[in-house]
């Protein structure tokens, strides 16, 4: 095990939150990338957690991000809401963007929030989640850099382009799930490189089109979506909801922008309310999440089955208590930005 | 080959109707069953076409079953539509409902319709794809009888739960893709059987758990989702937004409603559509769908890849000069029924 410190959640936010401070970034960008930076530890996703501010710092070395940028609200007498998110990070537009949304999808029983010009190297998962605590359900979608081929094809053109989805439930948290339309994430294709390790069959192809197991051939290559064609058409909506129906860059345009190499793609999210009440049939006598909870039952009730994001929620109660323990070489690194 | 008979698409769609009416259907419903009928032969989705007219007579058997139900459209000061189908078939409670569904999506920028009390044995596309033809991006949602195991799991729970999705395009059919959350059909299952073929890995287990490739057994057994537990989370979306939220089945209770073994499924279908032009960025110069010419240009330069859905635009173009050949057993059963 590597060495590591162990540190409660207030810590972790705080230790985020000063390092970004004294890199540059406003107060209101700084607290919404610490809050899903701490929610990420707080949950065991560590690679959304505090291992994701270097990557946070480093995108501000591309000129056109901005760590100060106020997100605009633009809001119509329609549905769809927009946040422009004016070149700064995805975290705080949409603390701006999200109260808008609940309230139009609780009024209309449906909206969506556009969020434009952001970079985006969070999860999804926190967006819906909070659409679901707040009795929504919610899709949430995002398109990345070019790193998938498209099936039968052999050369990256989309990218891992994640979809989310939410439900409420009455008294513990969402059913959660967030997915990338790849088979794997681009970090597990990395980490395989990092330690020697092969890939398993089915993960990705080298630049001549062939499937390979050799991570850094595959890192060169493409990765190829799960399911076949099957995920790669859910890859292709996300591009288009994501990308071509909110005025957004495409992966393979994101890809483009991002000059000095650093990785965080700049684009669109695309996010989906629906309020159960309006959907309620008018005999009902039993809630809709009532019902829902039925299926699960059904579900758990067979051996070896678990429901999305099951393991994130375990994880939270036991961080509640333990705390988290960070690597100390990124522990110490962030402790290094804080101080400068 | 087996013995055929060439017919032009009227001549297919007048013998769908005469069979439906001679067996008790009232007008309007077998008008809208031959339309979607006629639109799978056309396209050259054989399992859709004709051959679904027998399924759509036997399911009468059912006395919930009403073949001259009268859908009942119900809407509300919000964005999301309601019909009551009355324990008819699902394509006229679609004709009622879709009109209003383009209207509110088209005022509020987002709508939803949710259809209730049908019993559905069509496909997904032909309702996306009517409503990218009036220039909305659409999403469609339906159970069907529990076939599919959850992922880990041993035993069938979800249906086949297809997820359609649609995009206009300029000049040309739009692009629609409508795909079960299973690795294969559970027609393709039947025609294994049927044909003495074994299975490909990964499709089902047999009753015990265990993978097999025998058809029989896996029709005894359950089938798989595609892409491992990303596709069980597809298929679990998909149970809660036609089930759980519009208070209609879950695919697992419609099985337990099929008291006469007929197979079609009764239950929900919940659909989505997004007005681009209320989601277009303020700034943006090129529309959503010409943006996305330009990602569909990028798909098909890569050797190998084609779109969704172009295989039946491509049967479309040819059967409109050709017409279609019809299975000379079908035919004659179909005409049979017609003259009762």
């Amino acid at each position: 095990m590597n060495d590591t410190v162990c540190m409660d959640l207030d810590s972790v936010r705080k230790l985020a939150l000063n390092a970004l401070t004294a890199q540059g970034f406003s107060a209101d960008q700084a607290a919404a990338i610490a809050d899903t930076v701490t929610a990420a530890e707080r949950d065991e996703c560590l690679s959304h957690g505090l291992f994701r501010i270097p990557f946070y710092i480093k995108a501000c070395s591309n000129p056109k991000t901005d760590a100060h940028a106020k997100p605009e609200l633009v809001e119509k007498d329609s549905s769809v809401i927009r946040v422009d998110g004016k070149n700064g990070f995805c975290p705080l537009a949409l603390n701006v963007g999200l109260p808008a949304l609940i309230s139009k999808a609780k009024n209309n029983g449906i909206a969506a929030l556009a969020i434009n010009n952001t970079y985006n190297i969070a999860a999804l998962w926190p967006e819906v989640e909070h659409l679901a605590e707040n009795n929504l359900v919610a899709f949430a979608f995002t398109a990345s850099n070019a790193f998938v081929a498209p099936h039968g094809g052999n050369k990256p053109l989309f990218g891992t382009n994640p979809m989310a989805f939410s439900w409420p439930r009455e008294g513990r948290p969402p059913l959660v799930f967030d997915q990338a339309s790849s088979v794997s994430a681009r970090g597990e294709i990395q980490l395989h490189a990092r330690e020697g390790h092969a890939l398993p069959d089915g993960w990705a192809i080298d630049k001549d089109g062939q499937p390979t197991n050799d991570p850094t051939a595959a890192l060169a290559g493409a990765q190829l979506t799960y399911g076949g064609y099957k995920g790669s058409s859910i890859a292709l909506m996300v591009e288009l909801l994501a990308g071509a129906l909110i005025g957004d860059f495409f992966s393979f345009e994101s890809s483009a922008q991002d000059t000095h190499k650093v990785g965080a793609p700049v684009g669109g999210e695309f996010i989906i309310a629906i309020s159960p009440e309006h959907c309620a049939k008018p005999t009902a006598t039993v809630s809709a999440t009532a019902r829902a909870e039925q299926l699960f039952a059904k579900i758990l009730e067979q051996d070896g089955t678990r429901l999305p994001s099951d393991r994130r929620f375990k994880a939270r109660e036991r961080t509640a208590v333990t705390g988290v323990n960070v690597n100390k070489a990124l522990h110490d690194q962030l402790l290094e930005y804080a101080q400068v």
